[in-house]
């Protein structure tokens, strides 16, 4: 990964004169022999040499950054020390499981009654394969990762407001707004009105390409017939035998399809965060932080509660509380710090820091997030709808119903996501206790699947604003935020580095954090050998 | 499932009452109470019940369509016996492993040396969710079965005479591509060039829905900016702390792509039979055909080549070779006859069928196909590509490159699809020599991964022309050939029924060598009932 020490503009200038000396596919196979042909902000597996004898660094939070920077100081030589908060590792990599009981600030209690096997990831829930960092340190530990669903054809969009209330297959609406638009297309170019957009011999390419990506038929009409069931899927299916014969489907009239919305959820597996192929890790998305923990699991103190950090000339002091004896102010000293503490907590406790960076720590908001997982008797989405993993979408709060991507056909209970709420109606989910979040998404998810009704079991609830160690979800960048703070976050800070999705660009993603953590740690250990 | 005894009209007719009198969401869930929303030709587990005391069966071929018969009426109370050709059953349901034999039509034998857990599925490969009966089996048999990776955002759209003859990703095309259609039909509604096709309330839905779906920055261009890099990817992604600021990809240009030809891939997951989620079987193809033989095992003979299939009044007479004693004809018989046997190699067989039967024997062509798989030492594709499962399309004869949708990020040898080969093409690679095929596949495909070069070990190579027991891939209908012969095909003929994917509308996939035996033996079991 040489690449990885010139800069991107040399890196482009090389790759552009071998293109011009050498031809495209040339090219092409130099930028695989470079080993990425993007650059990736992962630059493979991080080597930290030649640590000074002694040097010891205190990370506070034992999350995705935590735990990675523990790891990577550890076996670089450095003697690490991790206070956590809670008492598991992983910080919102964090799985739900039957047995689990998590409280929440204002004193809600939930016992997760899941069947053993089941569980809700109120955190993250994939990782596109493109998530080099996150997917390198699954890879390292063994974490077996399955694939995540991200576009199911079958699963449903929905609107209270259109197709008079009743979801619509994702299929019927992703054909008939790509046939529709393609057949709205050819017409502009047959009827001469991009003329001056489109040369000649591109027009009759443009109507070849619309045709075949269109469906369309021998007329440039997205009709009823052979090439619109072809995508959407027919009336009557094709059978064997003497089956009745096969019926074309109806396309979704177009003024309908326009009016109804449902058109802004068909590009969602279009972004590149969504992108096919997407993985999870079996059994739950804690299972990485779970890898990575028990590699420094004796570096790692559960139940401290930091209350403060503070640092001079020679090293760090970080006041905190044990849980179990919550008298005491404890102490533990190091000659760095690795702070992953979220912002939104971070900033209500007494760092020694310049203004610069105390400014970023309070200049960030959190964003709000709701996750709930209802636990149902049986798979009734794919026994009843055909619908085996995958997202439905809908304008009811609770945005979305997500279900499982894994245990496919299994004929016991199942759990599906009953809501992923972002922005006013999280807010609004999070001043509910658990119980009404629980009894709102079944109210509205019943709207979709009829079978809530009786099929419901139990349900876990989580609203990020309420969980006590990030009062929020993640750092709510926007481009202004960053312009000014985002640089002062991430610089080191005499003896203290802030690492964490706060501390990326991808933020809350798992990814975010472990190139987060991967960034501070090399520019620390750089700062480190300087002054050594 | 009682909607199946009803004609579609009359279901339609009361779904169109319900949907006047209640309205749509009400039509909605009455179509999910009835159990499927479009009528699937899969009726649900099938039941015959009442089978006449003592009366046998012959089934000949021991494929996917025999087998399904062979089960199902021996669970109904028939005495069945199969007669199967080749010494394993499934058929084309056909997985070939390390130690595997197989001897093609000219003498050319191969003898796999895949690591063990590798393998090549010569025949299909994919079972789309909507394949409820083929499903129904290896739910009821509990085949584990996991996601086919169909469409990859990173693989790769190829042409010769393209981008200087450089692979491009996936995601790139289908984004850009998107994009430039959207731009373009957003300048045709803004020139007015649509005013006589589109209302002026729907021009602004339009304008609205394609600058979300096609990724247009606030001027409605598809331009490179984040509303692109967030489709197509970056060229410097974002990262974690001080890490390289992230750079914006730039899009393909209209008149490259349009040229290039490429866009003809990025719609194949938009088919129906394409669409995610699709399934396969862990560990290989026949794993159902295999879980249903050994359910009907002492059924079976293998090693029986039918040459004569005879019937009279009372019963038919099947004559066929034994491969361990191919002197003396043997002859079985039985009061009812199944025939599986593809028609390219029933129409070499004297059977007594009337005019209109024996014309449809003769008159369907088969399809040529080739697949090649390809052993290399490692999985390059996933190591320095970052492909995980999914397909390259090319122009290259080889038409397509598939990677492996299992054991993503194992660190072992890997075995891929490195031809899947249609039409003139196929004829030309069936012509040739194993080696040959191999050999023109590494050729060919070294064009898109240079490490075929350095990684390559062994391969296996099917040419379905040459394949003894088939002479062809799947049966060719055209709506021609249906219109004059399927009826007959499909209608029993006297005390003989013919099944297999060569009589159902599904060609070349299980699920219509399922549908054909289900509605065969429904009719023959209802005409046997009738008779006794």
């Amino acid at each position: 990964m040489s690449i990885r020490n010139t800069t991107s503009l040399s890196r482009r200038a090389l790759l552009g004169m071998i293109g011009r000396v050498a031809g495209g596919a040339a090219m092409y196979q130099a930028m695989s022999a470079l080993g990425f042909a993007e650059s990736s902000p992962y630059a493979g597996p991080i080597e930290l040499e030649g640590a000074p004898k002694g040097t010891s660094i205190l990370i506070l939070g034992a999350g995705v950054a935590g735990l990675v920077a523990a790891l990577e100081l550890r076996d670089a030589g450095y003697q690490v020390k991790v206070l956590e908060y809670n008492q598991r590792a992983g910080g919102r990599a964090w799985t739900i499981r039957g047995g689990d009981t998590y409280t929440e600030l204002g004193g809600a209690s939930q016992h997760c009654e899941f069947e053993p096997g089941l569980y809700l990831n109120p955190g993250p829930w994939r990782i596109p394969f493109h998530h080099h960092g996150i997917l390198h340190y699954a890879r390292r530990l063994k974490v077996p990762l399955e694939p995540f669903m991200q576009v199911n054809y079958n699963a449903y969009v929905h609107s209270r407001s259109a197709f008079g209330g009743a979801p619509q297959r994702f299929r019927h609406v992703q054909s008939d707004y790509q046939g529709h638009v393609a057949e709205l297309l050819s017409k502009a170019v047959k009827q001469r009105g991009l003329d001056a957009e489109v040369s000649q011999e591109d027009q009759e390419k443009l109507l070849e390409s619309l045709r075949k990506w269109g469906a369309l038929n021998s007329d440039y009409r997205y009709a009823r017939g052979a090439e619109s069931s072809d995508r959407r899927g027919f009336e009557v299916y094709p059978g064997g035998g003497l089956m009745p014969r096969p019926e074309f489907s109806t396309p979704l009239a177009p003024h309908e399809l326009l009016g109804s919305g449902v058109w802004r959820h068909i590009s969602e597996g279009n972004e590149y965060e969504h992108h096919s192929p997407i993985f999870q890790p079996v059994g739950g998305m804690d299972q990485i932080a779970q890898a990575i923990y028990r590699e420094v699991a004796p570096l790692v103190q559960f139940d401290a509660k930091v209350t403060k950090i503070d640092q001079d000339d020679r090293g760090v002091t970080v006041s905190y509380l044990d849980r179990e004896h919550p008298q005491a102010v404890r102490e533990v000293r190091a000659d760095w710090c690795i702070c992953t503490i979220p912002l939104s907590i971070l900033s209500q406790i007494d760092i020694t820091v310049g203004p610069a960076m105390h400014a970023a720590i309070e200049a960030l908001p959190y964003d709000a997030a709701v996750k709930i997982g209802l636990q149902f008797k049986r798979r009734f989405w794919e026994q009843d709808e055909q619908i085996f993993g995958g997202i439905t979408y809908t304008d009811l709060p609770i945005e979305m119903v997500s279900y499982p991507s894994t245990g496919y056909g299994s004929t016991g209970k199942g759990v599906l996501l009953g809501a992923y709420i972002w922005g006013v109606n999280a807010y609004e989910f999070t001043s509910m206790s658990p119980a009404q979040r629980i009894a709102a998404a079944l109210k509205y998810g019943a709207q979709i699947h009829s079978q809530y009704e009786t099929e419901f079991e139990n349900g876990v609830a989580v609203g990020w604003h309420r969980v006590p160690w990030t009062n929020g979800c993640y750092g709510l960048w926007t481009d202004d935020l960053r312009d000014k703070h985002y640089d002062n976050l991430c610089q080191i800070d005499g003896r203290i580095a802030l690492t964490g999705e706060h501390a990326s660009r991808i933020p809350a993603w798992q990814e975010g954090a472990v190139l987060s953590a991967l960034d501070a740690i090399t520019r620390l250990h750089a700062l480190i050998r300087a002054k050594a």
